[in-house]
């Protein structure tokens, strides 16, 4: 049974993850750190991003934890492979979650993803989706602008939003999905406006796919639902994007260790 | 009499900055060192900013450079006195040879500054402006978005360019500034949108100053003209913003150094 789990993130994006592994496991202690001093990983090179999130990993093993999970959706879709090889305990990303959740509710047979540049260039979302059902189309569509918005207090009923929302999802246009998994933290933020500009395709948020499998697969955990909150450095705009990401938790009881970069 | 010289910047953008050293200095040398694994700094700490700047020196050194230009606004206003205190060659900073213009141009006596959201917490153009002359007034906007609108390819005559331009600007309109000083290295390339924005007002381009007055102080510089370029990575929009930052450089001829970051 799981005790302690180290839940790491590029950066603040993460606690929408968080929240549901919270909600899932309301027993289990956590572990939290935000990479601020190197986010954003989305436009980063693959070989970067493998050397920041082992990096990260190595600090969560100091707490004795039992697992790890990725709430990086470009950590998830690039450097799996590599930390599995490299770590012992079980890490658990986003992707296999969500693209089960995907597979599961289309009727049309076409799944969009929406996720950083790393994220759609990896195809991972699409192998996985395929490996459960190869007549499954997946159609990806990078949406770089959304996560500097999201952070600098652009709401999703902007008209900067709604502008930069219509571009991005006119990719789909031409397609006849009826699911998108919205394959960043950030991007739950921007559920209202997708909603809008893609009436009637289920949203998947990869946090909620994760937390509900993990909970399936491992049980309720045990602990004292304690968590703790570390980032590698508190930014300009920091207690603001707290309060966007999970107004929960207190931005005074982030701790900042950096130490390790 | 100068022969090589290193310049250094965030990322992409200090490429604005190096065409204007190269105008005024054909014959030097010059190492350009691009920290893309960890742009952008703009949002980020002093303590973070400082300490991947002096990371960026240290590696210009290996080049056995005679002096280092600050072409990263958020460096040049946020750890000139940390690096003359570790560094001993000179190192140049954008803000004296801007501070200096915008106090010579004014005629309102009023000043706008608009840089990261770092460079305008800072303070540091105002305090070099009321050094030369303590009547001038000067007002900072921090605009965190244009660097990633610029680096995600959304031109100055883009609405969502506009819209964001005159948010931003509107900060100045209950002030009568008659100068406006580009603080961070990516601005130039919304030169277009912000003179729409500012009617009659002088724009200053912090490259280009600081190049004049670099040139009218130590004078031609002698050397082959050659000039190396490094970036800390090839991220996954890299050959794209480098032709928006200066099309004279083809982004094949960048190398990829980050052993010391």
């Amino acid at each position: 049974m799981l005790r302690r789990i180290g839940v790491f993130d590029s950066g603040i994006g993460g606690l929408t993850v968080l929240r549901q592994l919270r909600r899932a496991f309301p027993q289990l202690d956590m572990v939290y750190l935000g990479d601020l001093a190197r986010v954003p990983y989305g436009g980063r090179s693959v070989e970067t991003i493998t050397h920041y999130a082992a990096d990260d990993v190595r600090f969560l093993l100091r707490f004795d934890v039992d697992a790890i999970v990725v709430a990086c959706g470009t950590v998830s879709s690039n450097a799996m492979d590599a930390l599995r090889g490299r770590f012992a305990l079980p890490i658990y990303g986003v992707i296999e979650s969500a693209a089960a959740r995907a597979a599961a509710v289309t009727r049309t047979g076409c799944v969009g993803v929406i996720g950083t540049q790393a994220t759609v260039k990896s195809g991972a979302y699409e192998r996985h989706i395929r490996t459960i059902d190869p007549d499954i189309r997946v159609v990806g569509q990078a949406c770089p602008l959304f996560v500097p918005l999201v952070e600098n207090g652009i709401a999703a009923d902007d008209p900067v939003a709604e502008i930069i929302t219509d571009r991005y999802l006119s990719a789909f246009d031409a397609e006849n999905i009826d699911a998108l998994i919205m394959g960043c933290t950030h991007y739950p933020v921007y559920r209202p406006a997708l909603e809008k500009r893609l009436p009637g395709v289920t949203m998947i948020d990869v946090g909620e796919a994760l937390a509900d499998a993990l909970r399936s697969e491992l049980g309720p955990g045990e602990g004292d639902g304690r968590v703790e909150y570390y980032v590698t450095e508190r930014s300009a705009a920091f207690d603001q994007v707290v309060r966007i990401m999970d107004a929960a938790v207190d931005p005074a009881d982030i701790k900042v260790e950096n130490n390790f970069i």
